[in-house]
């Protein structure tokens, strides 16, 4: 009997889906990873993400379904054997994290966080003028399932939206132009907002480099979703510093988590979350997640088509 | 020759704007209203909101056009005689104020002011999980422009939206059901987001009384940026503070400004800013309101048909 370790935290009702899905394989469930010997040395299939030191102790493991959509970690060489199936959680973490990004674009440009910084001594005090999203342009970099939905949620409330991906071509509703990162330096003047939502590889590691963060508008606004390796912190924090950009959004730094006594943090034109628009914050993402999960095993089980199988050499899911 | 008094803050070319649209006028500006006895005595158009005080001064007014969409003051007997044209700003505002309620609406529904809080300590901490638009349910109180600039963008976001209105009828684009006051009890236990944007009239005051700000969903949210006299402070603070409701984000309040140690500022799930989502904040409501000037000057001059002239028996625009 084919045994099946999952550690993403699971309602009653998600485990018996789970389970519909593999009918004849027996379940083991641990959040923490607390499995038995036994059970790492049988399981072949494991459902969540799982340290890369416990799939070495896994030598029948031949599908692993992470609930990241980063497979940072797992691509290191030696961590999985050559014929076993990674797939990640591309698709589940969309709505999120596209809907986090539109309200870190609307707080910053209305200037809400100033106002929460005074709320307490009870100031009723005029932060002076703001800006719009209606009307502005805005670029996104990175065109999955979260770049897209944030794309379309700018564009649905006016704004004016470019896309930048690795490989040209392709459209995205509301989207008015779509390039690659050979666009990237003659687009970002264009900007008033810069969203990203890239994964960590070796070609979006510093993307946004000090020459580009310093060639954006006085008064854009760069929000940042998906890894802090994308941008170069220190010139960010010197940006920021000298008005040389309008403001940041970033749930993802570099170093993560952000040491308390980073300077960033005390830059009142930068709003820092821990990490936070995705993971399981939002029942949806969870709901998602599951049925993924439940498609994935009925597919490997039947020898079906598996979906958002990760291509080892680019890190990002086979298109 | 027609003397107009402006107090409306101009530039420039604003005022070569306004001076085309009223070319044999004689204009004179003053954001502060410091104008002569013989100003006052013989201009007989006023652009802006002079004090009350100021336009018993005018024997000859015979049009004052607001730069405000309330008209509150105004309308208080022995301010106007019966023949001034009164005219509001009504739609000069809709786009800066509906972006706010949907900014609002997004901040509290991802916590965002509870990471601000937290942000000058350095704290990389969790704060739970957050709540979507997407999916969920928006009642829209006063569907003139803001509240149909706020509906049709929260619609935009994949919110299923009603709205609430004086008068029966009508539809807006993304609104699936437009009802009266007399649907408000029955439709506000569906809601997650309240958003209010009503004027300040004998109909609207207190219409977030007690009972139906305790008949909402615990996790709902309750957004105002009408006027504060539409809701009970005091019921709002013990809803806040017990959990009752989940947010408020107030752009008004009753009393109006809060006072520093009134208790609604400490609640960390009320977000407060000091009545600034319109004004002259964003760039856009200054040119839409210097258009409309220019388009009622126009009319006034050529007896054609002036936009926005308030019915002073409801102190809403006449339809």
């Amino acid at each position: 009997m084919t045994r099946i370790l999952c550690v993403l935290p699971t309602d009653e009702d998600q485990r018996r889906q789970l389970q519909a899905a593999a009918p004849n394989a027996s379940l083991s469930f641990s959040e923490k990873a607390e499995f038995s010997q036994a059970e790492l040395q049988e399981a072949s299939v494991v459902l969540g993400n799982v340290s890369p030191g416990i799939l070495k102790q896994m030598p029948n493991l031949a599908f692993i379904q992470l609930n990241s959509a980063g497979t940072d970690g797992y691509l290191v060489p030696g961590v999985l054997k050559d014929h076993v199936i990674l797939c990640n959680a591309t698709g589940s973490y969309g709505l999120a994290i596209g809907e986090y990004l539109t309200a870190m674009a609307l707080t910053l440009v209305k200037k809400l966080p100033l106002y929460r910084d005074q709320q307490f001594e009870g100031a009723w005090t005029d932060q002076g003028t703001v800006g719009s999203v209606y009307g502005s342009n805005t670029l996104v970099l990175g065109l999955g399932d979260i770049g897209t939905e944030f794309a379309t949620r700018m564009a649905a409330l006016g704004s004016h939206v470019r896309g930048i991906k690795r490989t040209p071509g392709g459209s995205v509703p509301g989207v008015e132009a779509i390039g690659t990162f050979d666009d990237l330096d003659a687009w970002l003047p264009w900007a008033d907002f810069v969203g990203m939502a890239l994964p960590d590889t070796p070609q979006t590691r510093n993307v946004m480099n000090r020459d580009r963060i310093f060639s954006m508008k006085k008064s854009a606004i760069l929000l940042n979703a998906g890894r802090g390796t994308a941008v170069d912190t220190d010139a960010l924090t010197d940006a920021l510093k000298t008005g040389a950009i309008g403001a940041a959004g970033l749930d993802v730094t570099a170093p993560e988590p952000l040491p308390p006594d980073h300077p960033l943090w005390q830059c009142r034109n930068c709003f820092i979350t821990p990490h936070v628009s995705g993971g399981l914050h939002l029942r949806q993402t969870h709901e998602r997640m599951v049925a993924l999960f439940c498609r994935n095993l009925q597919a490997y089980f039947s020898n079906g088509e598996m979906e958002s199988v990760v291509d080892r050499s680019t890190g990002y899911r086979k298109s």
